[in-house]
Protein backbone atom coordinates (compact mmCIF):
# COMPACT_ATOMS: atom_id res chain seq x y z
CA UNK A 1 0.00 0.00 0.00
CA UNK A 2 2.77 1.80 0.70
CA UNK A 3 4.37 1.06 -2.11
CA UNK A 4 1.33 2.59 -3.94
CA UNK A 5 1.33 4.93 -2.61
CA UNK A 6 4.32 6.66 -3.38
CA UNK A 7 4.18 6.14 -7.34
CA UNK A 8 1.18 8.41 -6.78
CA UNK A 9 3.34 11.09 -5.28
CA UNK A 10 6.13 12.75 -6.50
CA UNK A 11 7.40 13.53 -3.45
CA UNK A 12 10.83 14.44 -2.40
CA UNK A 13 12.51 15.73 0.56
CA UNK A 14 15.57 16.28 -1.06
CA UNK A 15 16.36 20.32 -2.16
CA UNK A 16 17.85 19.45 -5.49
CA UNK A 17 20.25 16.49 -5.93
CA UNK A 18 21.92 18.62 -8.65
CA UNK A 19 22.60 21.55 -6.63
CA UNK A 20 23.75 19.49 -3.48
CA UNK A 21 25.75 17.57 -5.82
CA UNK A 22 27.14 20.65 -7.13
CA UNK A 23 30.37 20.91 -4.70
CA UNK A 24 30.21 17.39 -3.50
CA UNK A 25 33.19 15.10 -4.58
CA UNK A 26 30.69 13.24 -7.10
CA UNK A 27 29.51 16.32 -8.66
CA UNK A 28 28.93 15.69 -12.26
CA UNK A 29 26.88 18.49 -13.70
CA UNK A 30 28.41 21.28 -11.63
CA UNK A 31 27.43 24.45 -12.02
CA UNK A 32 29.40 27.01 -13.27
CA UNK A 33 30.98 28.43 -9.68
CA UNK A 34 32.23 32.23 -9.02
CA UNK A 35 36.00 32.17 -8.66
CA UNK A 36 35.25 35.25 -5.91
CA UNK A 37 35.21 33.00 -2.41
CA UNK A 38 33.18 36.24 -1.06
CA UNK A 39 30.48 35.73 -3.46
CA UNK A 40 30.22 32.03 -2.68
CA UNK A 41 29.90 32.44 0.73
CA UNK A 42 26.77 34.42 0.00
CA UNK A 43 25.34 31.64 -2.71
CA UNK A 44 25.30 28.82 -0.52
CA UNK A 45 23.79 27.78 2.25
CA UNK A 46 24.86 24.33 4.39
CA UNK A 47 22.84 21.44 4.48
CA UNK A 48 25.33 18.69 5.96
CA UNK A 49 28.35 17.97 3.59
CA UNK A 50 26.50 19.52 0.83
CA UNK A 51 25.85 22.68 -0.57
CA UNK A 52 22.12 24.72 -1.65
CA UNK A 53 22.04 27.15 -4.00
CA UNK A 54 20.54 30.94 -2.45
CA UNK A 55 18.19 30.13 -5.48
CA UNK A 56 16.28 27.69 -3.66
CA UNK A 57 16.13 29.86 -0.52
CA UNK A 58 13.40 32.01 0.08
CA UNK A 59 13.80 32.93 3.24
CA UNK A 60 16.70 33.72 6.37
CA UNK A 61 17.56 35.03 9.30
CA UNK A 62 20.75 35.51 10.92
CA UNK A 63 20.58 31.86 12.26
CA UNK A 64 18.11 29.87 9.87
CA UNK A 65 16.76 29.43 6.18
CA UNK A 66 13.69 27.89 4.59
CA UNK A 67 14.53 25.93 1.17
CA UNK A 68 11.75 24.58 -1.60
CA UNK A 69 12.08 20.87 -2.16
CA UNK A 70 13.14 19.38 -5.92
CA UNK A 71 9.97 17.29 -5.64
CA UNK A 72 7.66 18.27 -2.50
CA UNK A 73 5.28 15.87 -0.97
CA UNK A 74 2.50 18.61 -1.21
CA UNK A 75 2.31 21.97 -2.71
CA UNK A 76 4.21 24.45 -0.20
CA UNK A 77 6.80 21.55 1.54
CA UNK A 78 9.72 23.52 2.46
CA UNK A 79 12.51 22.39 5.02
CA UNK A 80 14.08 24.95 7.67
CA UNK A 81 17.49 24.09 8.92
CA UNK A 82 19.80 26.02 11.27
CA UNK A 83 22.75 27.63 9.12
CA UNK A 84 25.13 26.06 11.16
CA UNK A 85 25.82 22.70 10.56
CA UNK A 86 24.57 20.78 13.60
CA UNK A 87 23.37 16.86 12.88
CA UNK A 88 21.17 16.89 16.13
CA UNK A 89 18.58 18.75 17.68
CA UNK A 90 19.80 18.73 20.92
CA UNK A 91 23.19 20.00 19.08
CA UNK A 92 21.71 23.67 18.52
CA UNK A 93 21.99 26.87 20.59
CA UNK A 94 18.91 28.09 22.58
CA UNK A 95 18.76 31.14 20.11
CA UNK A 96 19.63 28.96 17.02
CA UNK A 97 16.61 26.47 18.70
CA UNK A 98 14.13 29.70 19.38
CA UNK A 99 15.20 31.02 15.99
CA UNK A 100 14.87 27.90 13.58
CA UNK A 101 11.24 27.24 15.19
CA UNK A 102 10.22 31.05 14.67
CA UNK A 103 11.54 30.52 11.31
CA UNK A 104 9.19 27.80 10.46
CA UNK A 105 6.23 29.07 12.34
CA UNK A 106 6.31 32.46 10.31
CA UNK A 107 6.89 30.04 7.17
CA UNK A 108 4.37 27.51 7.94
CA UNK A 109 1.50 30.56 8.65
CA UNK A 110 3.01 32.05 4.85
CA UNK A 111 2.43 28.84 3.29
CA UNK A 112 -0.97 27.71 4.81
CA UNK A 113 -2.25 31.01 3.82
CA UNK A 114 -0.47 30.91 -0.06
CA UNK A 115 -1.75 27.56 -0.51
CA UNK A 116 -5.26 28.10 0.94
CA UNK A 117 -4.63 25.16 3.27
CA UNK A 118 -6.27 24.58 6.69
CA UNK A 119 -3.45 22.68 8.62
CA UNK A 120 0.57 21.85 8.80
CA UNK A 121 2.55 18.97 9.54
CA UNK A 122 5.82 19.93 11.19
CA UNK A 123 8.32 17.22 11.87
CA UNK A 124 11.62 16.39 12.72
CA UNK A 125 13.74 13.12 11.97
CA UNK A 126 16.10 13.61 14.45
CA UNK A 127 18.72 11.05 14.21
CA UNK A 128 19.57 7.71 11.86
CA UNK A 129 17.25 5.61 14.27
CA UNK A 130 14.28 8.45 13.64
CA UNK A 131 14.82 8.33 9.51
CA UNK A 132 17.34 10.96 9.20
CA UNK A 133 19.68 10.33 6.20
CA UNK A 134 21.03 14.21 5.96
CA UNK A 135 23.04 14.68 9.00
CA UNK A 136 21.64 18.11 9.25
CA UNK A 137 18.89 19.42 11.53
CA UNK A 138 15.98 19.94 9.12
CA UNK A 139 12.41 20.53 10.11
CA UNK A 140 9.99 19.55 7.22
CA UNK A 141 6.70 21.72 7.10
CA UNK A 142 4.42 20.73 4.93
CA UNK A 143 1.01 22.82 4.04
CA UNK A 144 -2.26 20.38 4.51
CA UNK A 145 -5.51 20.50 3.08
CA UNK A 146 -8.82 18.37 3.75
CA UNK A 147 -8.55 14.78 1.30
CA UNK A 148 -4.73 15.59 0.35
CA UNK A 149 -3.40 12.20 1.13
CA UNK A 150 -6.45 9.54 1.64
CA UNK A 151 -5.15 9.23 4.92
CA UNK A 152 -3.67 11.45 6.99
CA UNK A 153 -0.73 9.33 8.38
CA UNK A 154 0.35 8.15 4.49
CA UNK A 155 2.18 11.41 4.21
CA UNK A 156 4.79 10.25 6.98
CA UNK A 157 4.76 7.56 5.12
CA UNK A 158 5.50 9.07 1.75
CA UNK A 159 7.60 11.70 3.91
CA UNK A 160 9.84 9.02 5.62
CA UNK A 161 10.49 7.06 2.13
CA UNK A 162 11.95 9.89 0.80
CA UNK A 163 14.11 10.84 3.54
CA UNK A 164 15.74 7.29 3.51
CA UNK A 165 15.96 7.78 -0.75
CA UNK A 166 17.35 10.74 -0.20
CA UNK A 167 20.80 9.93 0.64
CA UNK A 168 20.82 7.68 -2.17
CA UNK A 169 19.60 10.00 -4.63
CA UNK A 170 23.06 12.28 -3.50
CA UNK A 171 25.06 9.84 -3.63
CA UNK A 172 24.05 8.19 -6.92
CA UNK A 173 24.53 10.06 -10.32
CA UNK A 174 21.10 8.86 -12.09
CA UNK A 175 19.17 9.98 -14.87
CA UNK A 176 16.18 11.46 -13.12
CA UNK A 177 13.16 13.50 -14.19
CA UNK A 178 13.49 16.48 -11.51
CA UNK A 179 12.27 19.60 -11.51
CA UNK A 180 14.86 22.03 -13.55
CA UNK A 181 16.63 24.88 -11.34
CA UNK A 182 14.67 27.26 -12.98
CA UNK A 183 11.62 25.80 -11.65
CA UNK A 184 12.41 25.48 -7.70
CA UNK A 185 14.34 29.38 -8.53
CA UNK A 186 10.74 30.69 -9.56
CA UNK A 187 8.72 28.54 -6.62
CA UNK A 188 11.65 30.11 -4.40
CA UNK A 189 10.87 33.78 -5.88
CA UNK A 190 7.09 33.36 -5.48
CA UNK A 191 7.58 32.21 -1.50
CA UNK A 192 10.49 35.41 -1.42
CA UNK A 193 7.64 37.75 -2.04
CA UNK A 194 5.56 36.63 1.26
CA UNK A 195 8.21 38.09 3.14
CA UNK A 196 9.14 41.56 1.88
CA UNK B 1 -0.80 -3.38 6.83
CA UNK B 2 -1.31 -0.55 8.96
CA UNK B 3 -4.14 -2.03 10.66
CA UNK B 4 -2.49 -5.00 11.70
CA UNK B 5 0.53 -2.85 12.78
CA UNK B 6 -1.68 -1.59 14.88
CA UNK B 7 -3.21 -4.27 16.90
CA UNK B 8 0.55 -5.02 17.03
CA UNK B 9 0.93 -2.02 19.04
CA UNK B 10 -0.39 -0.73 22.44
CA UNK B 11 -0.01 2.81 21.64
CA UNK B 12 -2.21 5.71 22.16
CA UNK B 13 -0.94 9.25 22.15
CA UNK B 14 -3.39 9.98 24.86
CA UNK B 15 -2.96 11.17 28.20
CA UNK B 16 -5.39 9.19 30.76
CA UNK B 17 -8.53 9.79 29.04
CA UNK B 18 -9.60 8.76 32.82
CA UNK B 19 -7.86 12.06 33.84
CA UNK B 20 -9.07 14.10 31.05
CA UNK B 21 -12.64 13.18 31.78
CA UNK B 22 -12.43 13.99 35.71
CA UNK B 23 -13.65 17.72 34.93
CA UNK B 24 -15.84 17.35 31.79
CA UNK B 25 -19.26 17.34 31.76
CA UNK B 26 -19.56 13.31 30.65
CA UNK B 27 -17.09 12.73 33.37
CA UNK B 28 -18.24 9.44 35.33
CA UNK B 29 -14.77 7.84 37.35
CA UNK B 30 -13.89 11.15 38.70
CA UNK B 31 -11.27 11.47 40.95
CA UNK B 32 -12.08 13.73 44.54
CA UNK B 33 -11.67 17.33 44.40
CA UNK B 34 -9.68 19.44 46.57
CA UNK B 35 -12.63 22.56 47.68
CA UNK B 36 -9.46 24.75 47.41
CA UNK B 37 -9.74 26.91 44.40
CA UNK B 38 -6.00 27.74 44.71
CA UNK B 39 -5.29 23.90 44.94
CA UNK B 40 -7.15 22.93 42.08
CA UNK B 41 -5.79 25.70 39.82
CA UNK B 42 -2.10 24.02 41.27
CA UNK B 43 -3.04 20.33 40.32
CA UNK B 44 -3.92 20.67 36.77
CA UNK B 45 -3.11 21.77 33.72
CA UNK B 46 -5.06 22.71 30.58
CA UNK B 47 -5.03 20.46 27.65
CA UNK B 48 -7.45 21.69 25.28
CA UNK B 49 -11.00 21.27 26.67
CA UNK B 50 -9.98 18.59 29.77
CA UNK B 51 -7.32 18.71 32.47
CA UNK B 52 -4.10 16.66 33.15
CA UNK B 53 -3.66 16.09 36.72
CA UNK B 54 -0.14 17.18 38.04
CA UNK B 55 0.84 13.69 38.48
CA UNK B 56 1.04 12.78 34.92
CA UNK B 57 3.43 16.00 34.54
CA UNK B 58 7.02 15.28 35.57
CA UNK B 59 8.49 18.81 33.60
CA UNK B 60 7.35 22.48 33.60
CA UNK B 61 8.44 25.73 33.01
CA UNK B 62 6.51 29.25 33.09
CA UNK B 63 4.47 28.62 29.48
CA UNK B 64 5.17 24.79 28.62
CA UNK B 65 4.96 21.18 30.58
CA UNK B 66 5.34 18.07 29.88
CA UNK B 67 3.26 14.65 30.17
CA UNK B 68 3.52 11.13 29.90
CA UNK B 69 1.17 8.77 27.80
CA UNK B 70 -1.56 6.74 29.37
CA UNK B 71 -0.38 4.24 26.53
CA UNK B 72 3.17 5.21 24.88
CA UNK B 73 3.84 3.93 21.55
CA UNK B 74 7.30 3.19 22.68
CA UNK B 75 8.72 3.99 25.68
CA UNK B 76 9.30 7.51 26.41
CA UNK B 77 7.23 9.01 24.13
CA UNK B 78 5.72 12.23 25.85
CA UNK B 79 3.69 15.35 25.03
CA UNK B 80 4.81 19.11 25.59
CA UNK B 81 2.29 21.61 25.50
CA UNK B 82 2.19 25.53 26.08
CA UNK B 83 0.49 26.18 29.52
CA UNK B 84 -2.20 28.99 27.67
CA UNK B 85 -4.59 26.85 25.89
CA UNK B 86 -3.52 27.37 22.04
CA UNK B 87 -5.18 25.85 19.16
CA UNK B 88 -2.78 26.35 16.57
CA UNK B 89 1.03 26.84 16.43
CA UNK B 90 1.16 30.04 14.85
CA UNK B 91 -1.64 31.22 17.91
CA UNK B 92 1.86 30.71 20.36
CA UNK B 93 4.04 34.00 21.09
CA UNK B 94 7.35 33.88 20.18
CA UNK B 95 8.44 33.68 24.41
CA UNK B 96 5.73 30.29 24.24
CA UNK B 97 7.26 29.34 20.90
CA UNK B 98 10.82 29.24 21.87
CA UNK B 99 9.81 27.57 25.37
CA UNK B 100 7.79 24.99 23.97
CA UNK B 101 11.21 24.21 21.96
CA UNK B 102 14.00 24.39 24.16
CA UNK B 103 11.53 22.34 26.48
CA UNK B 104 11.45 19.37 23.77
CA UNK B 105 14.82 19.91 23.06
CA UNK B 106 15.89 19.24 27.01
CA UNK B 107 13.03 16.70 27.25
CA UNK B 108 13.90 14.64 24.27
CA UNK B 109 17.52 14.72 25.09
CA UNK B 110 17.06 13.53 29.00
CA UNK B 111 14.46 10.85 27.63
CA UNK B 112 16.32 9.17 24.70
CA UNK B 113 19.72 9.05 27.28
CA UNK B 114 17.15 7.49 29.95
CA UNK B 115 15.78 5.00 27.53
CA UNK B 116 19.06 4.58 25.74
CA UNK B 117 18.01 5.33 22.63
CA UNK B 118 19.96 7.10 19.84
CA UNK B 119 17.58 9.31 17.71
CA UNK B 120 13.94 11.07 18.55
CA UNK B 121 11.12 11.56 16.34
CA UNK B 122 9.57 15.36 17.11
CA UNK B 123 6.28 16.20 15.56
CA UNK B 124 3.35 18.50 15.48
CA UNK B 125 0.31 17.86 13.90
CA UNK B 126 -1.13 21.68 13.71
CA UNK B 127 -5.19 21.29 12.33
CA UNK B 128 -7.67 18.72 11.63
CA UNK B 129 -6.36 18.49 8.36
CA UNK B 130 -2.82 17.36 9.89
CA UNK B 131 -4.59 15.14 11.97
CA UNK B 132 -4.73 16.94 15.22
CA UNK B 133 -7.95 16.01 17.33
CA UNK B 134 -7.39 18.10 20.76
CA UNK B 135 -7.43 21.69 19.78
CA UNK B 136 -4.24 22.65 22.13
CA UNK B 137 -1.06 22.46 20.45
CA UNK B 138 1.80 19.26 21.48
CA UNK B 139 4.36 17.89 20.55
CA UNK B 140 5.35 14.46 20.16
CA UNK B 141 8.18 13.66 21.43
CA UNK B 142 9.40 10.28 20.63
CA UNK B 143 12.89 8.41 21.71
CA UNK B 144 14.01 5.63 18.72
CA UNK B 145 16.02 3.02 18.90
CA UNK B 146 17.01 0.61 16.39
CA UNK B 147 15.00 -1.68 14.95
CA UNK B 148 12.12 -0.57 17.13
CA UNK B 149 9.50 -0.35 14.52
CA UNK B 150 9.73 -2.80 11.59
CA UNK B 151 9.99 0.07 9.38
CA UNK B 152 10.82 3.62 10.65
CA UNK B 153 7.40 4.91 8.84
CA UNK B 154 5.29 2.67 11.09
CA UNK B 155 5.69 4.81 13.94
CA UNK B 156 3.95 7.61 12.49
CA UNK B 157 0.68 5.45 11.34
CA UNK B 158 0.53 4.25 14.70
CA UNK B 159 0.69 8.21 16.00
CA UNK B 160 -1.66 9.11 13.54
CA UNK B 161 -3.83 6.41 14.30
CA UNK B 162 -3.93 6.96 17.59
CA UNK B 163 -4.56 11.08 17.63
CA UNK B 164 -7.77 9.90 15.52
CA UNK B 165 -8.96 7.60 18.10
CA UNK B 166 -8.24 10.20 20.65
CA UNK B 167 -11.08 12.25 20.63
CA UNK B 168 -13.30 9.07 20.49
CA UNK B 169 -11.51 8.00 23.48
CA UNK B 170 -12.38 10.99 25.06
CA UNK B 171 -15.86 11.29 24.26
CA UNK B 172 -16.81 7.64 25.15
CA UNK B 173 -16.94 6.21 28.53
CA UNK B 174 -16.00 2.93 27.78
CA UNK B 175 -13.97 -0.03 29.71
CA UNK B 176 -10.48 -0.13 28.77
CA UNK B 177 -7.43 -2.04 30.01
CA UNK B 178 -5.48 1.51 30.66
CA UNK B 179 -2.72 1.53 32.28
CA UNK B 180 -3.43 2.86 36.17
CA UNK B 181 -3.15 6.43 37.34
CA UNK B 182 -0.61 4.96 39.73
CA UNK B 183 1.69 3.61 37.05
CA UNK B 184 1.11 6.90 34.96
CA UNK B 185 2.63 8.97 38.23
CA UNK B 186 5.45 6.14 38.80
CA UNK B 187 7.00 6.94 35.34
CA UNK B 188 5.94 10.81 35.85
CA UNK B 189 7.84 10.77 38.93
CA UNK B 190 11.09 8.60 37.37
CA UNK B 191 11.26 11.25 34.55
CA UNK B 192 10.67 14.38 37.02
CA UNK B 193 14.16 12.96 38.72
CA UNK B 194 15.74 13.63 35.57
CA UNK B 195 15.37 17.27 35.85
CA UNK B 196 15.84 17.74 39.39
Amino acid sequence: MVKQLLLRLVPSLAPSPRSLLRHSSISVKARPISSSTVKMAAEYYTFGPYKIHQSEVFYSTHLSYAMVNLRPLLPGHVLICPKREAKRFVDLTADETSDLWLTAQKVGGQLENYHKASSLTFAIQDGPQAGQTVPHVHIHVVPRISGDFEKNDEIYDAMDQKERELKQKLDLDKERKDRSVEEMAREADEYRKLFL
